[in-house]
């Protein structure tokens, strides 16, 4: 349980700061970019926990509100100094990916769900915070665009996870296996460019010559 | 109860057929379209389950994710090969709505709602799995635009299928009612282009000439 | 806990008018203005009460269905005959905004929350169903664009609350005082155009000359 909160506590900083960096790029006012990080950073967990009948982890623990406020706002004069690097952004979303998703299983799993739930759960904990950024910055979300290697590598982290626990391996080692995995294959895919198929149904523009 | 979840069982294939066709719009990858087509079958019955404070239901029956998915991984090679008729879409979409919306009626009433709270429920079920497909895919939902006849005839659909309820005919008489009501108002819709009448407020550009 | 039904229905019937106005910018039909009018009275407390684990208040009463429906009703003829002044929007949004903000945190000190959770919740109560109605009518949010005091506005009237009820302030004096803080913050924000600093992240953009 110690290691679950440590864990969404770093997921949560991590990803204050992403959203704060991409509410920056929208020309929105201060409270609009802490509350874009704030959604960003809560809004899976807290779909989660509405779905599995949990206390929300921030009504539980309204540290995590104060985190993700202090994240958001020491990112803002950051930005003002420095220019961040251009890969930071994705550097900083890749992390909380990994940190969310196996928090998020590890929860679904502890409620009593089986693995199937537990990986779907893990992927809406990692993902949907973003899914919300971007709806609310009126973007397509980014996760479904493009074949980003994004919810993939949170599966497959997730997958990794049940299937190490169900061996009997330790928790915290399958927690780390499965954080490695996510990173890895965010990373690997961010440094070789590597996307998913993209699925076209043929449109009425389609000239079928 | 058996009944209940046998029409939702075909709502969430049909609406995960509608939902991938939809997503194959959009330059989506694999894993979006998957996304899109899970989230359209899925959306309005897990919205109707958080508000009535009821298990969501595909946490109850993963095998209701197995289904969404086959079915969106099976349209995907289908599309490659046949161009679905133009109105395919509309017509899987119309199946979907009414298999939906009296299953969500249904659901709310079993629950101890009352007429009203299992209209909007059923509705809601019906129409929200596409409202949500919208938002994702950056569009203005298709039920609030142009005169579409969509969540109308949910709402004559479930109005039905609760005063033949309160009539005391037995529920599959009442609910098979309420789905053709709502399959046939929106086949007419489409096959004869009735549209709800266009509410315009005056602007700014109006030239009040 | 009567005081705070009679808030939260003059604040249903206020956002729903605005909801309603606002929907008919879009060129929707009839039903679309009547479902943007009904997101927008009731997204914000429907989130609060599926957060803090309550029965969802227009669930528990569904006159509160029936006022949203009737107050669109109501509007689409009013500004078919009569051009609504450029700041009626405005002022019936902030009314909703004062109302809901105060009748949110109230609810959540009610279920014993502490302040910041119960900052908030009011704050979600009052903004989060102009931020749906925005999503839904496929924009950025209002709320997050441009410098408009309006959350900000909501924060401090539900920080005035806690702050006065901590003091041993009598509810109804409290609860007063932190809708004309609200109300006051938001006319005076429009009046003369105040906004909270822009932040903007040096793009690839910025010339950085």
């Amino acid at each position: 349980m110690t290691l679950s909160v440590a864990i969404e506590m770093a997921g949560v900083a991590v990803f204050a700061v992403s959203g704060a960096l991409a509410a920056g790029r929208k020309s929105l006012d201060l409270l609009g970019v802490v509350v874009i990080a704030m959604v960003t950073a809560t809004g899976g967990g807290t779909l989660r926990d509405l779905m599995l009948d949990r206390t929300v982890f921030w009504i539980a623990r309204p540290e995590f509100i104060i985190v993700t406020g202090i994240a958001a706002l020491l990112t803002i004069p950051y930005v003002r100094f420095a220019r961040p690097p251009e890969r930071f952004l994705m550097v900083a979303d890749a992390l909380g990916l990994a940190l969310f998703s196996v928090a998020g299983a590890r929860i679904a799993l502890g409620t009593g769900q089986g693995a199937l739930i537990a990986v779907v759960m893990g992927t809406i904990t990692g993902a949907f915070g973003g899914v919300l950024r971007d709806v609310l910055c009126n973007e397509i979300p980014m996760i479904l665009r493009k074949g980003h290697i994004y919810a993939t590598a949170s599966i497959a982290g997730c997958s990794l996870l049940v299937i190490l626990l169900g061996l009997g391996v330790s928790g915290g080692v399958a927690a780390a296996a499965g954080m490695a995995t996510v990173a890895v294959m965010r990373f690997g895919s961010i440094a070789f460019n590597l996307t998913l198929p993209v699925f076209n149904l043929p449109g009425p523009k389609d000239p079928e010559a």
